[in-house]
């Protein structure tokens, strides 16, 4: 372990988180708030601890896939704890665990929330909240990859542990070229969804913040009922704007260079827009008399399936109390999550359609058993390796869930609550069912339920293994 | 496909099931039961039609993976079509759908009923049910392959898919031999537990029953609160061999050959017992105040520990009263299921150990990215081919538990009865939680539903590839 990159790295993390922090305290000046000295103070402490950190380039630079999955890691844990300090100290979340568990839960764009009158929270703080989810929706590290001038061409090893997904493809050789155009879509794509907001006649601060939660596929809303109590129209915009930030943004990239018919032949963007779909069809003909007309039962559908799906997790309804199979649909796509390379959270579509590529070769080779069949995905063999990776995902997703379910139910809350809590959190969606679902919270949890529940989230965003070699003893060692 | 073959092998299991069904025709003569008639009709069924389709050994045994699938599939079902005529004639269950349903739950040794009372059947119905444990636990194409002489060197195939964990030892070279084997040490184990049930007292129909479940283990009983209104003594003798026959059989047959020191050193053998005793700790602790005294505590908990770990699912009391965490210990027990090449059903120990092992080593190669790692068990190295095939059943299992579970939810039960209705009948357990727990039953579903649980149990026992090569139209092609 390099700890000197180390170090560099999380300083680097630092120093941005303090920049970033810069916004909501603007924003806290604007309206007066006293919230104003909460995020001074940590805005400076992360200033000073950062650029501390980074005064001098470590001479050793060397730095591999170890010291990527760590410092990957350790910089999520580090922006969550710092980021917390500001609801701390301003008394919007007087708990520090409290606190922690609603800047991780922004950081990862869950949107899990242990407040119940979100409404009571001052405007900085709302904002911040937001923005934590803009920032973790693409990432932190692939930020800093983008604008500072990085020591080393090791760059990959740190985008591959944040980036969700099987495989990062680089879209163009260099990584800082790469998490540029990603920055850039996503910063337009951003401000787009605003002004069509804007158009509809939504404020300024929740048309910003409501659209940095649907970029992050976060979900945090700043209206107690979500975006509930929002226009139809502003309601399909985010519907819309929630799809797309679900979409692997490889395929913008083709779109901008002009290859569309590599872009439309994408398997898994056409999967996820099958499930999409068929998700919404069934629902809306499930929820068809719950609602006065079949347009309004439509959109319904679509909002909730597009939130789920995507992870982003905002709510117009109380779908808790929807029939079953709606809301057993609508866990299912909490599994299955959006894109890789979006985002989006969940196993991802391009795993659960490796997974099924991987089913049907089995019996093929069950029929054929001198047959050898490659898994084929948009034309190009998939290698061993990768779908190695994929079934070991699958297996370590299951042996967190099935522990972390273990340890909440301590609490004893009923068991559709508990194994909705886990599903929610550990695929960054935010709302569950039961006592957790869009009418609730996750405040009733202990102390101790609510740091498995943050790890869980932080598992998830970084999908798994960065988090596991947090706990190896040979990350830690010396070369 | 070798259809002829395929006919010869359906008709020797209808033979077969023809000379089983004399023992509960004796028991309705003994009884007097007006149910004889209905025994008798179904035997005379199955003799006619089985020994007409064996009548002429084909002159082409050739018989591959294929032919082996669909021979013990379609076995299956045929077994169970026939099986559940003497409950519709005598009318002990008049509806088809449902004494399918009960038959099914038999010979899948899963447990799970439709009725409310079991002691308004006749006592000939009653043995029969339980027969079907014990029948399905050990496999019925085994017992063919073991008394049988049978066309063409390629059993193999058969005692492969009807065999369940991810690979079969042949305990001798010859696979006539093993089978033999393996069903002397069981019928030897029965035989023991009868005894000692009867030692303590125990009615010898209840003895017999109750044994011929534990065996299987399946769970069906005799009485409306299965096991809970016996003494101590007869609930601790099936703890014992609950947890006896979950135990690979190869053990046995190891302890048979003195080899001890190797049957000793078995990895799943001893991650089951860890499991066990851990899961019993944790549940006594959690329930102590349930019990007038902490020895009945534990001795329940051992009890409900063995039933659901082993698949059996006899129970004494009403878990699904018992505190959250330990119905979730005991949910997570219905997934791990027994030992491979035990009679139990679920993923089986050794699968989830494999699993475990999988992601150790994906974790140590991210550290070591050059090191390349081989995986063992019980020292020796495990082929990549078994690996591939743990991880595409963990994914195929995954798929079907989703699709049933949507396809159950039409019927707008709450979440914690659908889910472990499929927990409970994939895993061959017999109850879930909440109207389908020990107190409830499975006859409040539609018959759609029941139909998918019935296929459900089905790919459960029979480890899932069988039955999807139903499916296949390859399958069904002539060579």
């Amino acid at each position: 372990m390099n700890y000197a990159m180390l170090v560099y790295i999380l300083g680097s993390v630092l120093k941005i988180e303090g920049v970033f922090l810069t916004l909501p305290t603007v924003i806290a000046f604007f309206y007066g708030e006293r919230s104003l000295v909460a995020f001074l103070i940590t805005m400076i402490l992360c200033l000073a601890i950062g650029i501390g950190a980074t005064w001098k380039k470590p001479d050793n630079t060397v730095f591999y896939s170890k010291e990527g999955f760590l410092a990957v890691s350790l910089s999520w844990v580090f922006l969550s704890i710092f980021g917390c300090i500001p609801f701390v100290l301003s008394g919007d979340i007087p708990s520090f665990t409290d606190a922690l568990f609603e800047t991780i839960s922004g950081f990862t764009t869950t949107g899990a929330s242990i407040l119940s009158d979100v409404e009571a929270l001052s405007k900085s703080g709302l904002f911040w909240r937001s923005f934590t989810h803009w920032l973790g929706g693409m990432g932190v590290l692939v930020f800093i990859l983008a604008v500072l001038p990085m020591a080393g061409g090791r760059h990959m090893y740190l985008m591959k542990a944040e980036s969700p997904g099987p495989s990062v493809s680089k879209l163009v050789p260099r990584v800082k070229q790469t998490a540029r155009i990603l920055y850039a879509i996503y910063f337009v794509m951003t401000v787009a969804q605003i002004i069509l907001l804007l158009l509809g006649g939504m404020p300024v601060f929740d048309a910003v913040t409501l659209s940095m939660g649907t970029a992050g596929t976060g979900g945090f809303g700043v209206r107690n009922d979500s975006v509930g109590s929002y226009t139809p129209y502003m309601r399909n915009v985010i519907t819309v704007f929630m799809i797309l930030f679900g979409i692997n943004f490889n395929i913008y990239y083709l779109f901008l260079c002009k290859k569309w018919r590599q872009a439309l032949r994408s398997e898994e963007v056409r999967m996820y827009f099958g499930i999409i779909i068929l998700a919404i069809v069934m629902i809306t003909y499930n929820v068809r008399n719950f609602f006065p007309n079949g347009r309004e039962a439509f959109q319904q559908a679509a909002f909730q399936v597009a939130s789920i799906m995507t992870s982003t997790g905002y709510s117009t309804v109380d779908f808790g109390k929807w029939p079953i199979l709606s809301q057993t649909i609508l866990l299912m796509l909490m599994f299955v999550g959006a894109c890789a390379g979006s985002t989006g959270g969940g196993i991802k579509v391009s795993r659960v359609l490796l997974m099924i590529k991987s089913v049907k070769r089995e019996l093929h080779i069950i029929v054929h058993p001198r047959a050898r069949m490659k898994i084929k995905m948009d034309d190009r063999v998939v290698e061993g390796d990768t779908l190695r990776s994929v079934n070991v995902f699958i297996g370590c997703y299951l042996l967190i869930f099935a522990v972390s379910l273990l340890c909440i139910s301590v609490d004893d809350f009923d068991f559709t609550t508990n194994f909705t809590a886990i599903t929610a959190t550990i695929n960054n969606i935010g709302p569950g069912l039961g006592q957790v679902g869009p009418a609730g919270n996750f405040g009733g949890y202990s102390g101790f339920s609510k740091y498995v529940i943050m790890f869980d989230m932080l598992v998830g965003r970084l999908e798994i293994f960065p988090m596991m070699a947090l706990f190896l003893p040979q990350t830690w060692r010396r070369r």
